[in-house]
């Protein structure tokens, strides 16, 4: 995705080997102009699948989430990350180890607004090691609901999270794959071919 | 807002003289097409302003703020939430009290995004206390920078905070404002009359 790319480009700020600021335009400061495109990306790529609900996590994933529930005109559910949690019977909850935080986090969605035959597009802004994406895949499968992919913002190829999710058989469409991050400069993946 | 209010009818469950809950179209499963309208409906009564920011706190509040951001076509920032914070050179801070969850949050902005000139408008989903809208204008104070108005979705009138942040000078715009909480039902305030 161009405008992405020039986005990542022109303002991210690549911290070390394994992190990239993108806190301009994704992540603290959001352009809504880019935000409405990525959903409109996402969109077609998963054009024909019979999507009835957008799942994300707070906080970054609700921008880049909302606008593709707009442009597939289903409503957005965001998951919610809570230290802790009392059990209880009308939420889905899973574990998620952030390793950027190196703390766990539970996260919950009510059981009312996803049920089975629900076919749930799963977004999220960044995809390192896959255990936010994998979480919110189990909360999608412990409804009984279909998860029909996952669309990612920026994909850190060079961490396992993408090649793992694939392994479990997820088609996941990532609308920028980061090859690395060397000596300050961003390097991106090849291109995989859309059709 | 014709379409909000229905919302709140229809949707809306009334837990008790204090608290209405909406998860099903604005803070867990959200409803695009409404946020979109919603966006809509604050840049139609702040058109006119200057506007050069959105300003709103996570996690709620980044839906409305994102579509008021695309039909304002300026960024969103969105505030974050921490428990305790060291203290960094290269943030703002604010302590904010939460009544809800009876706990104080520091909340922060990166003084980068946020400059003197720069015309704020504020965009929350609840406004009870007007703890969060108070924080999020001291923010933009403390950068030099000027809060434009206060945008809110769903105003509990019968709480101060509408009238605490009047009183202070901040124009105040919510799109549906509850009168009362009582044996289950939702009753409205009196229409401000709209130009």
């Amino acid at each position: 995705m161009k405008l992405l790319k020039e986005k990542v480009l022109n303002e991210g700020i690549v911290l070390s080997d394994q992190v990239l600021k993108v806190d301009s335009f994704l992540n603290h400061q959001m352009d809504p102009i880019l935000m409405k495109e990525v959903g409109r990306e996402f969109t077609r790529r998963f054009e024909g699948e019979e999507i009835t609900r957008v799942l994300t996590i707070e906080s970054s994933g609700i921008a880049p989430g909302i606008m593709t529930a707009l442009e597939l005109e289903v409503p957005l559910i965001f998951a919610r990350k809570q230290k802790s949690l009392t059990l209880r019977e009308d939420i889905l909850v899973e574990k998620v180890y952030s390793f950027t935080k190196q703390e766990s986090n539970e996260i919950t969605v009510a059981k009312k607004f996803m049920k089975p035959g629900d076919k749930v597009l799963i977004i999220d802004d960044f995809l390192a090691n896959g255990e936010a994406a994998f979480g919110l895949a189990r909360i999608v499968e412990q409804a009984g609901a279909e998860v029909v992919g996952i669309g990612i913002v920026i994909e850190k190829a060079f961490q396992p999270g993408g090649k793992l999710l694939k392994e479990k058989g997820y088609r996941v469409e990532s609308l920028v794959r980061l090859a690395a991050l060397n000596d300050g400069q961003v390097t991106f993946a090849e291109e995989e071919v859309n059709v």
